[in-house]
């Protein structure tokens, strides 16, 4: 099955059209609305791209497509706004062939013949970036621009099991990795929303951030050495288990989102496959109660596998709450312990805040935490039937300390809710009035979903200028003839 | 009291001339040699030093010395090579003056200053580098060399309770930090052997390691935001408990080592006092059995505070064994919750591997983890003891997977021993012949203790080359003139 080009997985996942148009009902009937049109799926032959300005010299030929499939996948990502593009017709930004090396060497050979023919760059895992970081909106400075689709470099080269740790490809997407682990007893144990569309090396070029979000949450915790192409050649940084040796220098491509160079490879760090579970979904009268428990939970040192915590209409949406509630899921894990003891004081915790806490239950597939979990996952399908609805979702996330999360939250609910009144048919405002005063209110502009081209006007206020013009000398000496994902991050 | 210009701590600190004396007798017997003569302690009276090249500006003379104490202090480390080289009165490279800046704003002066004379200057806070990262040996390129001493930045300057994190100058040294946490119940609980003479910006910058070395070790992972001046001007991260925003601008100055800036403040991670405890130091018969048991309990999942091995040598000499076995130190602490269960569990994985487990103690400061924690914490007072009397006593430390450790630790041992046999009357050739191995087999120069000048040669076939490049064009975007810490991890 082929990937869609214009949404969130296979060709024939996701709701149909009849079950999109029952989604459109219910949800108008909870809003008080008509029920809303179905704008229909983009077909492949109505989608406009412009001529290719390239082409792949014949050594390349077998590994390059200019297809027009092929090049509208690679043309947007997954957020609200790529989606809503894509429905209006809008592939302004095509790459003018996609490259699908099968090895390093072919990534070599494909950087190579980019830097002579002055194209640039843009690297491209599972394509489920909600950051335009995929997207070939390069500029004019450049003959065109490639998308190179790392798709073929799928594989665990090498497993050392009593540090448990492997050397990967850096193509391969969440399930095939995995997939391949599973009989060693072994996980990399890192699940961001998008696990089955987007890759090991997407994660550590953006610093993804998983749903275990205590302790090891960033996949920067899980790099042991990394490996990558620059226009320059190969960066590879040796495989320790720490080291305090001058910066970090796999700290320089961990979050370089395709500027530097092309992550081929990496050790990761993993571990075993948890045995030992509990979990429970507390219910909370009051937000400020859960959200205190949350703190309580994540200052405790318990290191809680999950700490979630939906609000009261979150937990609506996702089937766990009635929406007279938020709701703290708290899941232990273990492959050595029982986590009994562990689960218990943090049920006190969440009781001392005011918080119900139901029957602890040995999986953290049923009940609520399992409907919050069955929502997570699905939510590539649901978001791209929302879209087809008219209906705006978009997500976005950030971080902040505990002492300003009131007026932070408080804050950042009032300009979106205030935008969301101003504004009619367009998420794009929306996202802006909270982007900026999260960054107004000391936040981050991504925890976890990167900046590429999307999140570049709140980066550049967030990040020190000096750090900006090291960064720019840092990408000179790697990347001369910046061509490598121009417009992300920095201008070259 | 002033600190000791040639040695470890202050003044009148330490053992006294019989005190050596006897302990020199004591190891002679234990060795079958001849007592040992003394070295007498240096005199200031006795010191050479060149004619300063610089006299600090009208503005600057407050805060700036060149009395012979000051300059000699702020000349040499304190590993064994520093200490032997003092004893022998080579001070070779002292600063021409030393400044003692009270604030950030004249931190900013003396640097602004430096850039205009051409004079390179090394950042200094407590003087504690064994890697030469402090001497003034700056090369023949500059007018003079000012060593910057943050002494007078050694304040708490602001705490967020709710975060359990504080903003914090950089020139505070470790009990000086403590004590100011010390009210509020909470701690940073960073304690590397140096703590006594080791600042927070001097560990910001050396990515220094604690001795609680399971899960939070480096200072890496205490750093929330850091603030610096570089000869460009105010480098300052945002304050944040998270980011996934490109490469972490914090990252480029830790582990900077002076290079780049001087870290004038960081806001740090904090955590509450512990009060509930659990202390076990397991007796092992075998090495393989111990350092199986210090792999098993580290992947367990327990978080450990202390997980150290001392191998029978070690154990011996710190007083925790009778040379006959391994001792694995194991201690948990909580603010939160009783720790039993995790002690539990770690005593089994040890008995598993041929551990015997003693009585759990609520204190690791008594029995032989107690001993082991009183001879690590005067290591710096016996280690000038031992250069006194003539031997050779020098730390090295460096960090590897578990599946190289057997051939590892064999392979530097064996190489540590043959140089031993092979060399009179110098440690330089003993560490280099460790370093090369441990280089050759894979392992990293330095987990903790930075790489200076005198780790050079060996840091520059670890890191990748396009690294140092990219670190080059960074520090030429910073630092123009190349003013910082020269010869320091890259050559400007």
């Amino acid at each position: 099955m082929r990937r869609k080009f214009w949404g969130w997985g296979l060709e024939g996942q996701g709701l149909d059209d009849q079950e999109v148009l029952a989604l459109g009902g219910l949800l108008a009937g909870h809003l008080g609305l008509e029920p809303p049109d179905l704008r229909p799926a983009p077909r492949i032959e109505d989608v406009r791209l412009r001529q290719p300005r390239l082409q792949a010299p014949g050594a390349l030929a077998d590994i390059c497509s200019q297809e027009p499939w092929d090049r509208a996948e690679h043309t947007l990502g997954k957020s609200f706004d790529d989606l809503a593009r894509g429905l209006a017709g809008r592939w302004e930004h095509p790459p003018d062939l996609v490259a699908f090396p099968r090895s390093e060497t072919e990534v070599g050979s494909v950087l190579e013949w980019c830097a002579a023919a002055g194209a640039a760059m843009v690297p491209y895992g599972g394509g489920s970036s909600v950051a335009r970081g995929i997207e070939p909106d390069v500029g004019d400075g450049y003959a065109g621009a490639v998308s190179l689709d790392l798709r073929h470099l799928d594989r665990v080269l090498e497993v050392d099991r009593d540090s448990r740790s492997a050397r990967i490809q850096g193509g391969v997407l969440g399930p095939q990795l995995e997939e391949q682990l599973r009989p060693l007893g072994l996980t990399l144990r890192h699940f961001p929303q998008s696990f089955e569309f987007s890759s090991l090396g997407g994660w550590i070029a953006t610093r993804s951030g998983g749903h275990y979000a205590t302790l090891f949450t960033h996949i920067d915790e899980f790099v042991q050495g990394v490996r990558a192409l620059t226009p320059r050649g190969v960066y590879e940084t040796r495989r320790l288990p720490g080291s305090g040796a001058g910066p970090d220098p796999a700290r320089l491509l961990i979050g370089s989102e395709g500027t530097l160079g092309v992550i081929t490879e990496a050790w990761m760090r993993l571990q075993d496959r948890p045995v030992h579970r509990a979990s429970a979904a507390v219910a909370f009268a009051s937000f400020e109660g859960a959200w205190q428990a949350a703190r309580g939970v994540a200052q405790s040192g318990l290191w809680p596998a999950n700490c979630r915590l939906l609000d009261a209409n979150e937990a609506l949406l996702s089937g766990s709450g009635d929406g007279t509630h938020a709701v703290l899921i708290v899941t232990f894990e273990s492959a050595d312990h029982p986590v009994e003891a562990w689960m218990a004081r943090a049920a006190e915790i969440c009781r001392e805040c005011g918080g119900e806490v139901p029957d602890v239950s040995a999986t953290a597939r049923a009940g609520a935490a399992g409907a919050w979990r069955d929502a997570f996952v699905r939510g590539g399908h649901t978001h791209d039937a929302l879209v087809r609805l008219g209906m705006v979702q978009e997500t976005f996330e950030t971080a902040i300390t505990w002492d300003r999360f009131p007026d932070f939250h408080a804050g950042v609910m009032e300009a979106t809710q205030r935008a969301l009144r101003e504004v009619c048919g367009t998420g794009a405002a929306i996202k802006e009035a909270a982007s900026s005063e999260l960054i107004r209110l000391g936040g981050t502009i991504t925890h976890h979903h990167a900046v590429g081209r999307y999140h570049r006007p709140w980066y550049d206020r967030e990040r020190p200028d000096l750090f900006a013009e090291a960064l720019r000398a840092a990408k000179r000496a790697l990347d001369p003839a910046a061509i490598m994902n121009p417009g992300v991050l920095i201008d070259p």
